[in-house]
C-alpha cells in the first residue's frame, strides 16, 4: 500500500488513446496510408522540435500566437533579467529558440531545402504525425492532434493537382463516405475575377475573407461585408453574380470567361482548371463527387493555383480535407521556387465523424482468442496451445491465472475476445481443445489443427 | 525567385526520417507490432505533454534534469519577477507546469490509475511513441527518439514474466538476430544474496551500482568498488563467489541456495525464477537463448522481481531490450499496488544495428512501377493504366511530364523503382503495354492483365 497517491490528470486539450480507440484510429490511418502508397507516395517523418525561426512568420498573426514555444535551455532568471538581444522574446516576454511542430507543410519545405541533394524530384511524400497548437481547447479542438498530409514537390503539372483530388475521392469512398463533395477552385481564377471588376490586387485580402464566409452568413451577409471592404454596391453585385455561377465545371468555366473578358489571370486559372478537369476524367473520378465552386477561398495565404476542400453534405460537419498548390512556399527556404501541391486530411475530424455515425464498429480488441487455464496440471497444455496458435498468426491471450472457468469466460466477455479455448483433463487426454464462441455460446471440441483453421477462418 | 532564403536547419539531437529510412523503420516496427498483437497486447498512445508533477520524482536526479519542461503559458516576465509560490521553479529558475513525455512506463501507470473504470485487468498494452530527453547529443543518442514498450498490468503470475521473455526471443529471432542472449535475474534473489553476506539493506544501492559495472571494469574492478562501498575483503569475495556461479539456470539456482542458506528473499527469488524457467520451457523458448546472470542489476529503482536484458554477443553493441517486474510503481498513482511487468525494445539501436550490419536492405522506395507518359496523345492511356494498376493494389507512380523516355527511365533508376511501364502509339493501337525491368533491362510487351499479374507476382 503506497500513500499518498499522486492524483493522475492530464494537461488541458490532450488525450489518451486507449486500445479500443487506437484500433479504430489505426484502421482509418492504415486505410489512408495504403491509398497514399498506391499512388506512389512514400512515408516521411520530421522531429517534433523545430527552430523557432523556421516556424515564425509562416502562419499569420493568429497562428503565430498558437505556436508552443520552448525555452532555450540554460536560460535562467538571471539572463531573463539582464537581457540578451540575441534571444527571441515572445509576446509573454519569454526567451525562446525552439518550438513544437505546428503543421506538416513548413517542415516539408524545410526538408526539401535542407536535403536537396538526397531527394529526387518530383518528391512524393506523405506524413502522419501529431502537431501542437496552444489553442483554447473545446469539443473537437485539441492542443495536440494528428495531421495527415500528402504532397508532391517539384512538378507544376496539373496531373499532380488532379491526383490529389483522386486520392481524396478514393480515401473518402473507401472509408465508406457516400455523400461527399470535393469543392474545387483556383487562386489565379479568383485573382482574375477580382481584377475583372476593377479591384486593386492590394485590396483583395479582406475581399477574400468576406467571400470565404458564404456558408456562415449567406449571400446577403457577404454582400454587406464586401461593401464594408469599400466595394461599391454595383461592384459587389457584379462579383456576387460571377461567383454565383452554377452548373457543370465546364459550363462554369465557360460562363466565367464570358463574364470576365480577357484577363490574364482568368485565362491562366481557366487553363489550369481545364487541365485538371481533363485529368480527373482520365482518372475516372466520378463527376458527381466534385464541383467547381467559385466561393471556395481556403484561408492560407500560400496557395498559388488549384485549391480544394471536401465536405460531407449530410450531416453538415465542416470540411474533412483541404489543400491546393503552393508554388512559392519552398522558395522561402531554398532561395528558388519549386512547385508543390498537396492535400491535408483532417483525420481527427474524420475519425470523430465515423465513430459518431457508427461507420467504425467498436470491436474493443483485436485479440481473437483467450486460452484459459483449467488448473495447474493442465497449464502446460494451455501454454503450448497458446504458443501454437500464435505461431499460426492468431492473436492469442493466455490466461495468467487458473481461476474458475466461469471467471475466465467473464474476462473474455469484458475484453470482448470472441473465442475461449478450454483444455481440461479430458481434452488433454484426447489431445483436443474445446472452443467456445462467446457471442453464440456454442462449444465445439476439436483437434488443435481444426481450432487453428476455425480461428483463421473467422478472423477475416 | 524569393530572397533572402531562410537557412534550413534543425535543433541539435533531432532527426528527419526521409522515405528510404522510414521504410526501414516501418518494417522493423511493423514486425514488432505484429508479434505484440500475436501475444494479445493492444495498442495505446498517450499525449506528448504531461503535467510536470506526474513526471517529477520518478527518474532519479540524473533523469530529472533531462526532462524537457514547458513554461506555463501566460507566465511572463512580470509574474517571474513577482513570484508565485504555486509554480514549480526548475533548476534554471524557470516556472514550469508541463513537460514532454520522458518514457512510456510512467504514462502507463498514470493511465491505469486515471482510467481504472475503463480498463479490464490484466491490461495488456503496447506503446510505440517518441520520448524527449534534454541530453547532450552524441552518436546513437538523440534528444527525440522512439521507445517501444509492451507491458501487462494486474497479474503477479510468472507466466507474464515468461511471456515477456518469449516476446523478446520472438522479436529478435524474426528480425534476423542469430547471436543473442537474454540475461535474466531477480531483484528478490539479489536482495537475498546481499542479506546472506550480512549486508544491511540500507547500504545495498551503491553495491548494486558496483555489481552493474562488471562489463566495464571486470571482476577485479567490481571487487575494488565493493571494498570502496565499505565491504570487508572477505565479504566482497564471498559476494563475488556467489554472483560468479555459472551453469544452467537450474544449477545456478541450486548452487545459490546452498551458498546463501535459508534467506526469505533468496527463497522468494528462487521460487519466482523457478516458475519463470518452467513457463519458458512450456513456451518452447530455446534454452540456448537465455541464461541466469546474477550480475544483472538494471539501473531503474522500481523493479521488484524478474529483471531481464538482451544482448548481441558479436558484434558487442550493448543491450537491445530491457525490462522486468515493477509491482509498486502504479501504486504511486492509484493508492494501492497493482502488479506489472514489461519489457522495452531499444528500437533506435535495433534499427541502427540492423542498418549497419546489412540486415535491412535499403530498397529506397516501396513503389513498384513508374507509368511513363510517351507524349500528349497517349497521356490518357497512361493515366488510365496507372489507375488500373492502383485499383489492383500495385503501388504506382505516374510520370507527371511527357519528357523523353530516357529521362523517365533515369527518374525510375534514381528513385529505385523496379519497373517502368511504357505506352506509346504502338502499344495504344495494340491495347498492350511494354514493361521494362530496370534491374535486368529486359522489356516485355504484354496485355494490361498480364502486366498486373507480373507486378503482383514480383512484389512478394
Amino acid at each position: 500500500m503506497s500513500n499518498p497517491a499522486i492524483k493522475p490528470s492530464l494537461p488541458k486539450g490532450v488525450r489518451d488513446f486507449l486500445p479500443a480507440q487506437m484500433i479504430q484510429r489505426q484502421y482509418v490511418i492504415g486505410k489512408i496510408r495504403t491509398i497514399f502508397e498506391r499512388y506512389g507516395y512514400q512515408p516521411m517523418e520530421t522531429p517534433s522540435l523545430e527552430r523557432l525561426r523556421i516556424l515564425s512568420g509562416k502562419y499569420g498573426d493568429e497562428g503565430e500566437r498558437l505556436i508552443f514555444k520552448l525555452l532555450r535551455r540554460g536560460t535562467g532568471l538571471e539572463e531573463l533579467l539582464h537581457g540578451r538581444d540575441t534571444f527571441v522574446v515572445d509576446s509573454y516576454g519569454q526567451l525562446v529558440d525552439e518550438a513544437l511542430r505546428y503543421d506538416l507543410t513548413v517542415p516539408l519545405s524545410r526538408v526539401v531545402a535542407m536535403h536537396q541533394n538526397e531527394i529526387t524530384l518530383p518528391f512524393k511524400r506523405y506524413q502522419i504525425q501529431p502537431v501542437w497548437r496552444a489553442d483554447r481547447p473545446q469539443k473537437g479542438r485539441y492542443r495536440e492532434f494528428y495531421q495527415c498530409d500528402v504532397d508532391a514537390v517539384g512538378s507544376g503539372s496539373m496531373l499532380v493537382d488532379a491526383e490529389t483530388v483522386a486520392i481524396v475521392n478514393d480515401v473518402l469512398t473507401e472509408l465508406g463516405f457516400t455523400n461527399f463533395l470535393i469543392r474545387l477552385n483556383n487562386r489565379n481564377l479568383l485573382n482574375g475575377i477580382l481584377a475583372s471588376i476593377g479591384l486593386d490586387p492590394a485590396r483583395s485580402a479582406p475581399v477574400f475573407i468576406a467571400i470565404d464566409k458564404l456558408e456562415k452568413i449567406g449571400v446577403d451577409g457577404v454582400s454587406r461585408e464586401l461593401i464594408g471592404c469599400g466595394l461599391e454596391a454595383g461592384e459587389a453585385q457584379k462579383l456576387l453574380d460571377i461567383l454565383g455561377v452554377q452548373g457543370s465545371p465546364q459550363s462554369v468555366l465557360d460562363e466565367v470567361a464570358s463574364l470576365c473578358g480577357d484577363d490574364e489571370n482568368v485565362r491562366a486559372g481557366r487553363e489550369e482548371l481545364q487541365d485538371v478537369l481533363t485529368a480527373l476524367a482520365q482518372m475516372g473520378v466520378p463527376a458527381a463527387n466534385f464541383k467547381l465552386d467559385l466561393y471556395l477561398v481556403r484561408g492560407l495565404g500560400y496557395y498559388t493555383g488549384l485549391i480544394q476542400e471536401s465536405i460531407v453534405l449530410e450531416p453538415k460537419i465542416g470540411s474533412l480535407t483541404g489543400g491546393g498548390r503552393y508554388d512559392k512556399l519552398i522558395g522561402m527556404f531554398l532561395g528558388r521556387d519549386v512547385p508543390a501541391c498537396g492535400v491535408s486530411f483532417g483525420i481527427e475530424r474524420i475519425i470523430d465523424v465515423m465513430v459518431e455515425t457508427g461507420m467504425l464498429p467498436k470491436t474493443g480488441t483485436n485479440t481473437q482468442v483467450l486460452v484459459s487455464i483449467f488448473d495447474q496440471t493442465t497449464q502446460s497444455a494451455s501454454v503450448a496451445l497458446a504458443m501454437k496458435l500464435r505461431e499460426a498468426g492468431i492473436r492469442t491471450e493466455l490466461a495468467y491465472e487458473s481461476t474458475k472457468l466461469k471467471k475466465q469466460f467473464s474476462l473474455a466477455d469484458k475484453k470482448r475476445i470472441p473465442f475461449v479455448a478450454v483444455i481440461g483433463p479430458e481434452e488433454v487426454a484426447e489431445g483436443r481443445v474445446t472452443l467456445k464462441n462467446m457471442q453464440t455460446g456454442e462449444q465445439k471440441r476439436v483437434s488443435e489443427a481444426e481450432a487453428v483453421k476455425l480461428l483463421l477462418d473467422t478472423a477475416v
